[in-house]
C-alpha cells in the first residue's frame, strides 16, 4: 500500500477539436453556465456543435489550476444572499482519517473553506425555496444548462420535437427556471448542492430532463492515494460524469475529500457508513447512532452533496435474502444487516431518519436513499426482499420530503431484460416519482471483464423507461479497482447509453449530435466525425492504425471496405447521377416502371 | 499492401479451465457433437458446466492441426448417403482472383475437395428434407448441440422453466430432432450447411432456439492477407461465432477463401456481388447477369454455406433513399443501386431471382436476403426505404421457399431504442417468420469507436423480441478494419447481447451459466468465476492487476472494497450469525418485532 502525497497535478485543456465557452441565461448576465463546443470543418457550413459539458474549468483553454487554491466558486455570491450562520465547524479527530500515523497523513486541502449552515424557518435546500414558490440561481442555471445554451425563441424555431416513447414523462422542448421550480416542489427532481459546496456547477436530476450519469472514484484499503483519487475525478468529468461518488474507505479519509471537494465542479456523493466503519475500527456491530452523526455533521460541513442512507435495510427484511443465491452485495447494506443481527435490532438509520433528515437539511444534503438489498445477480432480481426495501425507501421519502430535504432513490444491480420494466414501474408508484438513480442494472452474469456492457444494455433502458442517472460499471466491475483507463471507459459506455436513453425519450435536443455525427460521416469530415464523437482520441487512433496519412483525413474511404466498396462513396455518386439525370425530363418515365413505387422526381431527389 | 503466403499456424488449444467433450445423442452414437465443459473447484461441489462450444477442433487438446489437409469432414458421411453427382467443377479463372500476377498469388488450399451437386427431383436442401419429413443427420445433430448435450429425462429433471417473455416464440424445454425438422419446414429455421461443406459441425438459426451471433472477416483492398484471414476465422471461433462471413475483397479472393472453406467448422457466409464486382474491375455498371451467376456457382462449388443476395433493392426504391442524412449504407446496396440507376433498368438481381434460388437449391446454400437500403444513421432508421425493401424481401422469400431454398433475412443497421421493436414485429409478418438477422442495431450514433457497445444494446433488445442471429459490430465500425483483437472484442460483446436474449426470453438452459458464475462469485471460487465467463484470460488479468499472487484465487475480497468492506464476505458472516441464532429458539422471537414484516425461520435462511 502506497499513501501518496498531496496532490499536484490534473489533466487540463480542451478536448481535442473542443472549446469552452461560458453562456448566461437571458435577463442573468452574472449567471455562466459552461458548454463546449466542437468546431466543424469550414465544408461542413454547420455552425459548432454546442454540447453540455460537466468537465469544469479544468477544460479552459490556457488554464491554470492551483488544486491548493481550489476552483473558483459561482456560487459563492447566490449563497451569501441566502439566510446562513457561519460555523467554526466540528474538530477534525484522528479517527476521521482511520487513524493514520502522522508520517503517512495527506495533509488537509489548505484551500479557504467557510462552514455555513442553514436555520430554522428559512429556506434552505432547494426542495424547500421551491416548495416555497423561489426561483434560484441553482434553477436558473440548470434550466440554461438543460436547453444547451439555447433561448426560447431559438429552441423553438430550432427544434424539431423528436419522436420518441416517454411513457408518460413530460419533457418540454424549452426547459424554463419555473419549470424547474416545479419539478423539484414535486419531488420529481434534484439539485444536489450543499451550500458548503460554492465550486459547484449545478445539474438537476429528474426523469424529465436528460438523463445523467454517475461515476465512482475512491481508495479501497488495498489501493490508490489521494493524487490518484483527484485526477480520477477531473477525468470522469472530462469525459462526462455529471456527478462523481467517493467511495473511498481506509486511511486519509477525511484529508483525501477535502482535495476532492474544493477542486470538484460537480455533485460529490458519498456512503457515510463507510467512514463511521473506519471509525470504529472496521467492526460493524460498534456502529452506533453518535458516530454516524458524527460523520454526518464532518461530511456535510465538508461539502458532500448527496449521501446514501441505507435506511431501508430493516430487520425483518433480512432474512428474506438468506435464499439467494448472491445474499446482501450492497456494501451498506451488508454492514447494516450484519449490525441489525448481531444486535437483534431495528436499524439505527431507520430509528433515526428523522434526526438524519434534521441534519442533512441544515446543509442541503441531498439523499440517495439506497438499495442495501438490490440483487447480486440475474437470479435474485426482483425478490422480496428488494421490493420491500423498495416500499420502506417510498415511505421514507415522504418523511424526508416533509423534513425538506431532497430525494432520490437508488435501485438495481442485475436485472435481466425482462424483469427491469417492473422495476422502473414500482419505483415511480411507490416512490412517488422521486428520481431513480440506478446501477447498471446487469442484464447477465456470464461476462466478467465487460460488465460496463453487460450493464450498458439494462442502463440504456431504464433510463429509456425513466431513470434519472446511471451510475456507471466499469470493465473491473467483480474483478478489482478500477484504474485511470477503466474510468474513462465506464464513463463512455454510460455517456452513450444515458443518450440512447435520451433519444429513445424523444428528447428535443438528443438528436441534433447524432445528425452532425452522422452528416460529417457521410460527407467524409473525417476530424469532424471523430470531434463529435464522445471520446476523438479514441476514434481518431481506431482510424489512423490502418490510415495514418493525413491525406486519408479527407479521403472518401476507409481500411474497412477500402476505395471501390465504399457504400457512402457510391451513394454520393448515385445522387451525382441521378442530378444529372434530372434534366432529362423526357428519361424520367423510365424511372416508373417499378411497379407502382413512388419515385421522387430526381430534383429532390439530389438534395 | 501485404499479400501474405499460405496460411501456416493458427490458435490452438483449450479455453483456460475448460475441457472439450464430444457427445452423442441417444440412439446416434456416430454423431458426435462438441460441447465445452468448464471444470470447478472441487470445494463446488458442482459438476463440470456444459456449454455451447462453436470452436471446431481447434480447441481439441493436443490437437494437431494441419492447414493444407483441411478440418475432418463430419458429415462426408452423412453427404455420401444422399443423391448428389460429382462435378469436376468449373476452371479457375484469373479473374476468381482479381488477376492477382503469378508471384503474388496464394496458392489454392491443397486439401482435397470433392465437387457434388443436387438433382432435381430428389430433397437437396435442408428445406426439402424437412418438407418431405425427412429428419436428416444435421437436424438431429443441432438438436443435441441446442439442448447442450442433455437427453430428455435429464432435461426434464433438471430444467427449470426460466421466467421470461418471448413474444409468442414457441421455444421448448427439450428439443428433439422432430421440433428442428418441423421449425426447417414451417421456414421458422434454417441449418446453412453447403453440400460441398463436409467439415461443417452444423448449427441452427431460427427463433425458437439458442440466439447466433456472426462474426465478419475479410481482407480490403488495403490490408491483410491469408494466413491473418484464417486466424480471424479461428480466433472468431474461439471466443464463440456461431458463422463467420467472408466479406473479403480485392485480389486473392478465391484462393483466400478456399483456406478459410477447408479449415471452417462454423457455417461461412459471403456477399458474392463483391467478387463479381471485382471481377468486372470494380465498375458496377459492367456487372451483369452472367458474371454474377458465375460467381454463385464458383463459390457454391467451393462450399459456401450462405449468400447475401440484395435482390430486394429495386430500382424504384433508390429515389426513396435520396434525402436521407447518410443515402444507402450497404456496400452491396449501393453496388446495385448504382448499377440500376446508371442503367435505368429493374435490378438483375431481382429479375433472375428464380434462377438464383436454382443455383442455391442445389448446392444447398441458404439465403440470407440482403437488407441493400437498411439505414445508415438513427435519422433514417424505419423509414420508406427500408421498408419498402424488406417488404419485396418478404415477397422473394415466398420464391425461394418454393424453389425449396432455406432462407433468413438480414436487418438493420442504425435504430433508436423505441423504433427497434417495429422492425421485428414487421419482419415476422411481412417474411412470414423466416429468422430474422440482424446488424445490432446501433441506438446512437454519437459514439465511434465505442459501435460494439451502442449496437450491443440494440442486438439485446432485437434478439429478445425474435431475432435469430446478430451480425456483430467491433470497435473499429465505420473507422477502419478490425485486427484480432477487435475481433474478439466484438465477439464478446454479441456473445453477451445473444445470452441477455436467451435470458429475458426465458430459454430454459440459458440461466444454468449466469447462476453458475453466480455462484463462484458468492462462494469466492476467483478461479471458476473466470473460467466460467465468456473471457477467462481477461477477467484473470484484471483481477491480478491489483492482486497478482495466487493466495488471493481464494481470499474472500478483491482489491475492489478490500477486505473489511466486502459485502459478500458479510453476508456469509450474517448466514453464520443466522445459522447460530438457529438453536436459541428463545431469541427468535426478538426478531417479529419489525412490524408485520414476514420472519423466516432462522434455520431456513441458514441454508
Amino acid at each position: 500500500m502506497t499513501v501518496q502525497a498531496k496532490p499536484n497535478s490534473v489533466t487540463t485543456g480542451p478536448i481535442i477539436g473542443s472549446q469552452k465557452i461560458y453562456s448566461a441565461p437571458v435577463g442573468h448576465p452574472d449567471i455562466l453556465v459552461p458548454f463546449r463546443q466542437v468546431m466543424l470543418h469550414p465544408t461542413a457550413k454547420e455552425p459548432p456543435l454546442q454540447l453540455y459539458d460537466t468537465s469544469g474549468p479544468y477544460t479552459e483553454s490556457g488554464v491554470q489550476i492551483d488544486l491548493d487554491a481550489g476552483l473558483p466558486q459561482p456560487r459563492a455570491k447566490w449563497l451569501a444572499g441566502r439566510d446562513f450562520t457561519g460555523s467554526t465547524g466540528r474538530i477534525v479527530t484522528a479517527a476521521d482519517n482511520g487513524f493514520t500515523p502522522v508520517d503517512k497523513l495527506v495533509p488537509l486541502c489548505p484551500a479557504p473553506h467557510k462552514i455555513l449552515v442553514g436555520q430554522h424557518g428559512n429556506p434552505v435546500t432547494q426542495y424547500e425555496f421551491a416548495k416555497a414558490g423561489i426561483v434560484t440561481e441553482e434553477m436558473i442555471y440548470v434550466a440554461h444548462r438543460e436547453n444547451l445554451g439555447r433561448h426560447q425563441a431559438h429552441a423553438q424555431a430550432a427544434a424539431f420535437r423528436a419522436d420518441g416513447e416517454d411513457f408518460d414523462a413530460a419533457i418540454p422542448d424549452f426547459v424554463t427556471p419555473e419549470f424547474v421550480r416545479s419539478e423539484i416542489a414535486a419531488g420529481r427532481a434534484i439539485i444536489p448542492a450543499n451550500i458548503n459546496h460554492p465550486e459547484l456547477e449545478p445539474v438537476i436530476i429528474g426523469r424529465n430532463f436528460l438523463v445523467k450519469i454517475n461515476a465512482n472514484i475512491g481508495n479501497s484499503a488495498v489501493t490508490s492515494g489521494a493524487a490518484e483519487e483527484v485526477e480520477k475525478l477531473v477525468w470522469a468529468i472530462r469525459w462526462g460524469a455529471d456527478t462523481v461518488m467517493d467511495l473511498s474507505t481506509g486511511r486519509n479519509i477525511h484529508n483525501i475529500r477535502s482535495w476532492i471537494m474544493r477542486n470538484a465542479p460537480v455533485p460529490i456523493g458519498t456512503v457515510p457508513i463507510y467512514q463511521a466503519l473506519e471509525k470504529v475500527g472496521g467492526e460493524a456491530d460498534k456502529l452506533d447512532w453518535e458516530v454516524f452523526k458524527d460523520t454526518l455533521i464532518e461530511q456535510a460541513e465538508q461539502g458532500v452533496d448527496y449521501f446514501t442512507i441505507h435506511a431501508g435495510v430493516r430487520l425483518g427484511y433480512i432474512p428474506l435474502t438468506a435464499n439467494r443465491v448472491t445474499g446482501i452485495v450492497s456494501r451498506g447494506g451488508s454492514i447494516m444487516a450484519h449490525w441489525c443481527l448481531s444486535r437483534h435490532r431495528e436499524s439505527f438509520l431507520y430509528e433515526h431518519f428523522g434526526d438524519i433528515c434534521d441534519i442533512m437539511r441544515k446543509y442541503d444534503v441531498s439523499f440517495s436513499l439506497g438499495d442495501g438489498l438490490r440483487p447480486g445477480s440475474n437470479a435474485d432480481a426482483n425478490d422480496a426482499a428488494q421490493f420491500a426495501e423498495l416500499e420502506t425507501l417510498g415511505e421514507l421519502t415522504k418523511v424526508a420530503w416533509e423534513k425538506g430535504c431532497q430525494v432520490m432513490i437508488e435501485g438495481p444491480g442485475h436485472v435481466p431484460m425482462h424483469k427491469i420494466k417492473a422495476n422502473m414501474d414500482k419505483q415511480l408508484k411507490v416512490c412517488h416519482e422521486a428520481p431513480f438513480y440506478t446501477l447498471g442494472p446487469l442484464t447477465t452474469d456470464i461476462a466478467p471483464g465487460y460488465d460496463h456492457i453487460t450493464s450498458a444494455i439494462g442502463a440504456a433502458m431504464i433510463g429509456w423507461f425513466g431513470t434519472a442517472m446511471l451510475c456507471y460499471v466499469t470493465p473491473k466491475e467483480h474483478l478489482g479497482l478500477p484504474n485511470r483507463e477503466d474510468v474513462k471507459h465506464g464513463v463512455i459506455t454510460y455517456k452513450l447509453a444515458a443518450h440512447a436513453a435520451d433519444l429513445a425519450k424523444g428528447h428535443p435536443t438528443a438528436r441534433l449530435r447524432d445528425d452532425a455525427v452522422s452528416r460529417a460521416r457521410f460527407e467524409f469530415r473525417w476530424e469532424d466525425q471523430f470531434n463529435l464523437g464522445l471520446d476523438p482520441d479514441t476514434a481518431r487512433n481506431f482510424h489512423d492504425e490502418t490510415l495514418p496519412k493525413e491525406a486519408h483525413k479527407t479521403a472518401h474511404f476507409c481500411s474497412m471496405c477500402g476505395p471501390k466498396f465504399c457504400s457512402m462513396k457510391i451513394s454520393h455518386d448515385i445522387r451525382d447521377e441521378a442530378h444529372r439525370v434530372a434534366g432529362l425530363v423526357a428519361q424520367r418515365e423510365a424511372f416508373k416502371e417499378a411497379g407502382g413505387q413512388i419515385y421522387i422526381p430526381a430534383a429532390d431527389a439530389a438534395e
